[in-house]
């Protein structure tokens, strides 16, 4: 059991507290930063009983009392704001992230998927800076305001569009300051220079390993034990990998396998996508699969496997709801 | 209720009374031929109550008494021997042919897949003659002795191996008298100079169908509704075509999209392959998918969807038993 202190700068507010968005508002919080807390069905629950993070990193962190809100237009004005609700709902937030962020506020996307920002950037003010967050992080809710976190925790950090868009030196202190904040969180966070370099890279986890688990049933255990679907999360890495080349993202050779490597190491994880059909919540499939395949296709290149899965889960998805 | 009647020549034998055995069996019993059938766990139930078909198309046949047989070396010797089982137990099927085939007999596997006749042909006495059979047909066993039949029945043969291999005119001979056979009982049947070709052929069928509807869990009905799911379909479909190609075997421009277009307008229906599944019995992947893979593979032709689909059937194949 951590002591949590507070400070009061700069001023965090966490958009979505599920797992993502619990985890890194309380390892703020307990590094004395003021972070403020948007919930909705939960928000009884929390207020009551705060939040509680069981880390196998960190070991157990409790936050009691939150700064919890039911309604945005109660919250003070927030300097960074975490976002952490499913891509999905994006154009609808932008309301809400107007309400809360201050003038020149630092909005960060914590989601996967490529071109998240896009819908939701042309409703916002645009006094604000929209940063992509990239979470290598094992983590889920167990319950209302408890967050289980398994492995990892980085944040790779890349600008998209604001006001400093063409000020390369802004632009990368803005990256810095927010890799900073999650630094002085105990968090491992990378100041991208290419925010969509940045989620092609996230592309080479997410597009196999979200997709299978809802093919499949399974965790990560189960799909790094078997000859074939360890060949078949290869090629789709591979794909991925050419899909970024062919849109002007590098990505090193070696990558993929340290993906691959890194998931073998983990306890079996169920990724998000895994939650979502369970709960039988719409997928993130235009994210993960749908854009990166556009994108890849517009440059000229057809990534076969990567498209049947696709094919495969908005079937799924489809008879799913 | 059809009467059924009784001549001598040729002795018919059938080795696995299930769906497809049944149903052929049945058929040509009741157009006068003298068939035989081997069974192995409905033996009881069949000799006390028959075989019945119930027919969408021909109405309902009923078999009774049935000359059924629990051992092979009961059965006396047969012309014709119309195998049922499953391609994934050929090799130890062998001794079971050798005994129930008169020395010149015609062995025709009713089986899909590629290459389903190999490993069995080195295991038969030379004398056999090997055919393929590829049935287009709906069919499914929905108690002992008792088969559903959805819609369909063509079945298209061709010469494999044996004493004809090398004579054009007498391979040609054994073909047709074997489509006769079916056209007396009243099913289509088409004699194909090349029993690689009409093996290919079938799989622009089975590749989508039979796999998706193990990853699905549904029938074609459900599949053939769903936008993703038929570009799905269609893009397997040109795959196999592709893939056939590569091998040497033409198949029409216009086959895949009859292939399509006749399962749109079937009633719905679920593949052996999901059978199969839901019955936790081993799916036919090597026939189905590993073969052809391999045999378009070796001719420079990669298949990466089919191969993905593989990699996943073969993950839930193990993960089923």
């Amino acid at each position: 059991m951590t002591e949590v202190a507070k400070t009061q700068s700069p001023r965090i507010g966490i958009i979505g507290t599920g797992a993502i968005g619990g985890f890194y508002g309380v390892m703020l919080a307990r590094a004395g930063f003021d972070v403020h807390f948007l919930l909705r069905s939960e928000y009884a629950a929390v207020s009551e009983r705060g939040l509680q993070l069981n880390s196998t990193l960190h070991g157990t962190v409790r936050l009691h009392p939150v700064q919890a809100y039911a309604r945005a237009a109660d919250m003070p004005p927030c300097d960074w704001l975490l976002v952490g609700t499913k891509s999905t709902g994006n154009v609808e937030l932008a309301p809400t992230i107007a309400q809360i962020a201050a003038p020149d506020a630092k909005v960060v996307l914590l989601q996967n998927g490529l071109d998240v920002e896009d819908s939701l950037r042309e409703h916002l003010p645009p006094s604000l800076h929209l940063l992509g967050g990239l979470c290598y992080i094992g983590v889920h809710r167990s319950g209302p305001g408890i967050v289980e976190h398994q492995a990892l925790g980085r944040v790779n950090l890349g600008y998209h569009s604001g006001p400093a868009a063409n000020d390369d030196t802004h632009r990368q202190a803005i990256v810095e300051a927010g890799a900073a904040l999650f630094h002085q969180a105990g968090i491992d966070s990378q100041a991208m220079a290419n925010v969509h370099q940045a989620r092609w890279h996230k592309l080479v986890w997410n597009v196999p390993y979200n997709g299978l688990s809802v093919v499949f049933g399974t965790g990560t255990t189960a799909m790094m034990a078997d000859e074939s679907s360890r060949e078949l999360i290869q090629a789709l890495m591979a794909e991925v990998v050419q899909g970024a080349h062919a849109c002007g993202h590098e990505i090193p050779a070696s990558y993929a396998g340290q993906m691959f490597t890194m998931t073998e190491s983990m306890d079996d994880y169920l990724p998000s996508m895994y939650h979502d059909y369970v709960h039988k919540r719409p997928l993130e499939l235009a994210a993960i699969y749908a854009r990166p395949l556009a994108a890849a296709k517009a440059a000229g290149c057809e990534l076969p496997r990567m498209q049947a899965l696709y094919q495969a889960l908005s079937f799924m998805d489809r008879h799913n709801r």
